[in-house]
């Protein structure tokens, strides 16, 4: 590239980070300047063609148009591309051996029933069994009593309550840790499902070969005093997609044993499961302290 | 920031860029990794908090809402954030003194009037006229005849003939040079105007101390075999406005002396204007060997 080429490109980027230089709000400033280099360093780097950008605009356009108060099609976009995994990553920082957040997801609901330990959350919930239990202690070891821990996942389908848009709950809870900070219920073992794929995002993950799957998981959202809250995942070890989540939502810390129990094995509360089959897994929860840092969700 | 931290977020990275491995096409397989690292470097570079994220989330799912067929809010996001202007910076490489181009903007129309040479396209738009000629060269100084070479502009009011929604054809049309690459014709005094900022860019442009308005200028795209076709404005001398175009439009090879002309003062061509003052420009054109590269529009 002549110099003359490299000056013309460089000297518009100045101008633009230049034209934010008075913004009141210094973060803002922060964002817009930083936002700017990277977008410019990126039409840059790769010559993008005015058909290419033309693309880009329709495609933009198209995500927009999807998007209203059920769907969310921006938020799938910065899934896809890892962004709001990033953007976790950034907020959690590590901490010692404190357990590995993940992505949120749109399938939280405020309001979920509160269980007792060892109680059912899966409400009638399609799917098998799974006994679920661990304990939630701080980096040092010491437990949490009375820590508050949010479960939900999806049905043997692939779906979640919410989906089904009928106001039925289901395969979601919360209960709290006992005074040695143990818990343990009954939940759904996770099944792998897809990502909405009908519209543009979709569209984009077919174009370059990518599966809408999500790997098989369970949510969880533990809160206790003191404490950073924890948003995260527990993941299926064995199953197929953990390394081509399609939200890159997987850790290794974060894959766990979910032990297969034939019909009629014995029930760690005594429970008669008939002729299901079930599996059980262990999840011991590491909470690092509030001062770590972390988003409230 | 810890090695671990350090190293969840690269390998974060990674993965994303991975995850486009099997691309069938390659040079969307480029954009979509050039895409994944600096999408990332800045998630990284800013920290960018869970708050920011949603609200950019909610940003562009306005941006998106106000897009139709008569409103493009991406494109205008594009010029605000220069990268409009990088593109076309990109696709027009420097070519010795071929003219520079800059942005194509939004109210283009094809099938304009062709007028003659030293004929008005003003067609009563409101505005002061102003006489512009010159010549069309390739970059040896050869004159180029028969180049084609359109025109348009704003009115007084700042408005295009096509923002009027009647139907109108002002202030636009098409000639080519003559024989000797000469061209002349009676056209608008360009005049300021702001884009469209009743949107989410506008209200982004005020939170940033930034004004909507665009330096006064006159369009052009010019044709002509061989050469590369050339998507330019022309910016008037002494506008307090061109250090802080809106869409960052302006270069300074760019910027010419629109000649204020008293009431009464003899017109090129003998044309009687009455008590109107008008103004006369001189734009040579230098148009770059096709083979320099650039995207046809």
């Amino acid at each position: 590239m002549s110099p003359e080429q490299q000056h013309r490109e460089s000297q518009l980027v100045e101008r633009v980070v230049a034209s934010f230089d008075d913004t009141p709000d210094p973060r803002l400033r922060e964002l817009m300047q930083a936002l700017t280099r990277h977008l410019h360093a990126f039409v840059r780097e790769v010559r993008l063609t005015e058909e290419e950008w033309q693309r880009a605009i329709e495609f933009l356009t198209a995500v927009g148009h999807l998007t209203d108060d059920r769907r969310q099609e921006f938020i799938l976009l910065s899934d896809v591309l890892g962004a709001s995994m990033q953007t976790v990553t950034v907020n959690n920082e590590a901490y010692g051996n404190a357990t590995e957040a993940t992505v949120f997801g749109p399938f939280f609901v405020d309001g979920s029933p509160e269980i007792e330990l060892g109680g059912d959350l899966m409400a009638g919930a399609s799917g098998q069994p799974c006994w679920v239990e661990g304990r939630v202690t701080d980096t040092h070891g010491n437990p949490v009593p009375h820590a508050r821990i949010e479960v939900w996942g999806a049905d043997e389908d692939g779906f979640y309550d919410v989906q089904y848009g009928d106001d039925r709950v289901a395969g979601r809870g919360h209960l709290h840790t006992d005074a040695d900070g143990n818990y343990r219920f009954w939940g759904i073992t996770p099944t792998p499902y897809p990502i909405p794929h009908d519209g543009p995002v979709g569209r984009l993950l077919a174009a370059t070969g990518r599966s809408p799957m999500r790997a098989s998981h369970l949510h969880f959202l533990v809160r206790a005093e003191g404490l950073r809250t924890l948003v995260t995942h527990i993941f299926v070890r064995g199953d197929e997609l953990l390394d081509r989540d399609s939200v890159f939502g997987v850790r290794d810390s974060l894959v766990m044993d979910f032990a297969p129990q034939p019909a009629g094995a014995v029930t760690p509360d005594g429970r008669d499961l008939g002729d299901r089959a079930w599996s059980r897994v262990r999840f011991d929860i590491v909470l690092a302290p509030a001062a770590a840092g972390h988003e409230e969700v």
